[in-house]
């Protein structure tokens, strides 16, 4: 499939958006200006990030977007055009004074890029000042929810191929600008690479490309095409057999190439099916090309991919070796938004909540931590929250059944969120895509296999430490009496 | 909802792409490096855009994505730095200096930005070098498919809302940063503005906003925090009514402070519900609001909003003034992605056409144009697909059925496309946002009503050129033999 290998030169997380201050909603600006304008705005105040509903009807979310939010916000200053469109908006001087030397100084946790996370989990925090604080809240939205999404659908993809390579074929369906971020997010996914050259340069991450039919259709017959492009890629050529008729005219051609090629000693790489019935195809093609003496010689198939279609192939025992997978990727088709949020949860130092006409859109009040207990088998068992200011547990409990609970005290445990920022200086390195990748994949190792079932998964527990249920519950009671 | 004017200082066009050419699947790369080594990269050639299935089940899409294309192909030319990551991925130096001058030099021909279109309809067309038409594939797709499918699901939301205003608050459940060009897409459809900030800065949309729940929760109390808001903003402020209880502490803190307003000379905008059951809450408010003598305080909601749900809720006649509508728009989520492609349709003079193992993907071959026919009540009747060199038909026919065809020598008509860039020059004003949404309203409106029901709506007719009809089967004929 033309995969090169990654960029050498070092790690790029430049972001397309260089300087994202203004790629907000203007409410957190008139928020912003409200609080600066009424003296509020310095009063310390703790942010959640957190999703409520796995996407997919599945059982688990790859937390990304890290690095991407985490350059941005080094990124996050206003420019002078920009401040000059706020006056324009109707915002004070004496508020876009303020804004010229804007900068976040405040910390921020967060589990690690990769790390598998849950609904309800603060998988990251962000304490600050409630300006500093609230005026990040759509960019962070904007990237981490997206991110996570694609990166989810990524590895349920790659479960489906098992051991077989994906890569990413899904730019020119891509919504718009976002195509970058889920070429990466892919990646961390587990996907082996993408078509989407930007995204090699920027994240270092493998790209690779097969060809057209246009490419095809411009030469005067079928044979022509293959073996011109064979000529300049003689090693690396992936032929797409189905422009005419793939087994009547595309295999036979591309069997006359593979020869050819032979004869001057390369190979060639592979075949593309791109239509039709891919498993029967597959089968045939493999037939021929193992026929004529091409067992090397791989096959590789696209069109509308996803972990189901894929699934259904490798049960089939088609003899794929590789997938290209496009659309149903990039934009997450069967369930295209992460509905991560952003929640105030202490404001100097008083514990917040929301309460919702809806029970389960109930904030979790407090400065919190994740902590993850895992079984004898070293696989993930139970999640707990706790406040930051506790000491070690002894049970998690369940957020609102009082007889449901899990004794902690023996198991192993972990604390998932460390600081990545402090006083608004990133103190970690920026995690490449590749870094972020083999930690998922770690961690879905260690995640019993059950909560990764396409149907029905099994639901993984996260509790809450006794005193943060207290704390939830009484707070409840103040604001209903 | 804080909806303030549009910016004045001219309309800003930038993409944040400033530099697209590496937004691109490898394989546009690796063919036109296989066209120039063999020598073949200047023949002509011509490349059609076009979609295949109408999405959200409906009966029409709004074109656009023009203006971003239109600037990106301004601002494409290869980087240095680009050069140099081209070459670790293995691309020839004799290449690579040919990229260093790389510009566009061909000619495309376009719809307007705003029109309606219909499936299989080459609306956009691209004329020039094999080389430097290919390689623009991918880019064109990413910003055509996106805004359109974008604008499309703005019109329909629009359409359900009637006369009452639609506001895009979708940018943090947005993909990634697509919401920058689906907060222009949804101004294109429809909507009166949006939040994204960066949208109206760059796109002179109105930007408009209102509160978050945090602003509500940072203040010991309800009305405190209600009071400062519309301190600074008396006018304009538009006050979240369910932190705690819609309508037993909400509502009455919403209208407290409507009556100290008033005192002051001020008018509290409006309030807003963002859970619960939206018609329930909005008949009881309204009631609440009007019995206060606050007939003029409107009320908007949000939460999870789309053309149904909105139909729905006026179908029930509830009291709303103001729709906030966000990832249902921003992803398109019932349908995330428009399936228009790139296709070659003649080589140095030559047509081409690709056989599909699937009927309804053959494309159709030649340099095409389409005409618009109208009805006597000057509304849209049928279209035809022509070749550019034909002169005027007295019928379009059924793409595959002999018997269907319609005359249309009476019939009043339109060409659609127009020459957009001449040698590589723009050669039309870039569309600004408001332009295009004008356009797409009127020509809305010249569209029968059968074809804009959301469910089963009446199928447009789209045929072809007799002349166009006998080269296709023709062409078909010599393959197949």
């Amino acid at each position: 499939m033309f995969i090169l290998p990654a960029q050498k030169h070092g790690i790029r997380q430049l972001m397309i958006l260089k300087k994202p201050a203004l790629y907000t909603d203007l409410y957190e600006l008139t928020m912003a200006q409200g609080y600066f304008l009424s003296g509020r705005h310095t009063q310390a105040a703790s942010f959640d990030y957190f999703f409520r509903k796995l996407p997919f009807d599945g059982g688990y979310v790859v937390f990304a977007g890290l690095a991407d939010f985490l350059q941005s916000l080094e990124d996050f200053e206003f420019q002078p055009e920009e401040l000059d469109y706020l006056k324009t908006q109707g915002f004070t001087d004496e508020f876009i004074d303020y804004l010229k030397d804007f900068e976040f100084t405040g910390d921020i946790y967060s589990v690690k890029e990769g790390e598998i996370i849950f609904p309800n989990e603060p998988v990251l925090r962000v304490e600050g000042s409630i300006l500093e604080t609230q005026i990040l809240e759509t960019l962070l939205l904007n990237t981490l929810n997206f991110e996570s999404l694609i990166a989810t659908k990524a590895a349920r993809i790659k479960q489906a191929a098992g051991d077989k390579p994906v890569v990413d074929f899904g730019l020119r369906r891509a919504q718009g600008l976002g195509g970058l971020q889920a070429s990466k997010a892919a990646v961390i996914g587990g996907f082996k690479g993408t078509s989407n050259v930007l995204a090699g340069m920027k994240y270092g991450v493998d790209i690779s490309g097969t060809m057209a039919h246009s490419w095809i259709q411009s030469f005067e017959d079928e044979l022509t095409a293959f073996r011109t492009y064979a000529e300049h890629y003689p090693d690396s050529s992936i032929l797409l057999v189905d422009t005419y008729n793939t087994l009547d005219i595309g295999v036979p051609n591309a069997i006359k190439v593979a020869k050819e090629l032979e004869e001057e000693g390369h190979r060639l790489k592979a075949i593309r099916l791109d239509s039709g019935d891919l498993a029967y195809f597959a089968r045939k093609s493999r037939e021929m090309l193992d026929e004529a003496g091409l067992d090397y010689v791989k096959i590789a198939v696209s069109n509308q991919l996803d972990e189901h279609l894929i699934k259904s192939l490798l049960d089939q025992d088609a003899p794929i070796d590789l997938f290209g997978v496009g659309t149903k990727l990039v934009t997450a088709y069967d369930n295209p938004a992460l509905d991560g949020v952003y929640k105030l949860s202490s404001v100097n130092e008083r514990p917040t909540l929301k309460i919702s006409e809806n029970v389960e859109k109930i904030t979790l009040p407090g400065s919190k931590r994740v902590v993850r207990y895992f079984n004898e088998d070293g696989e993930f068992y139970r999640d707990g929250i706790l406040l930051t200011d506790e000491e070690d547990i002894t049970k998690v409990v369940h957020p609102y059944i009082d007889f449901k609970y899990t004794h902690t005290e023996s198991l192993k445990k972990e604390e998932l969120q460390q600081q990545v920022v402090k006083n608004g200086k990133r103190i970690i390195d920026l995690p490449a895509a590749s870094e972020s990748a083999a930690y998922a994949q770690k961690r879905l190792s260690q995640l019993p296999r059950e909560f990764k079932r396409f149907d029905n998964p099994h639901i993984y527990k996260v509790g809450l430490s006794p005193n943060l249920r207290k704390l939830k519950d009484e707070l409840i009671q103040q604001k209903e009496s």
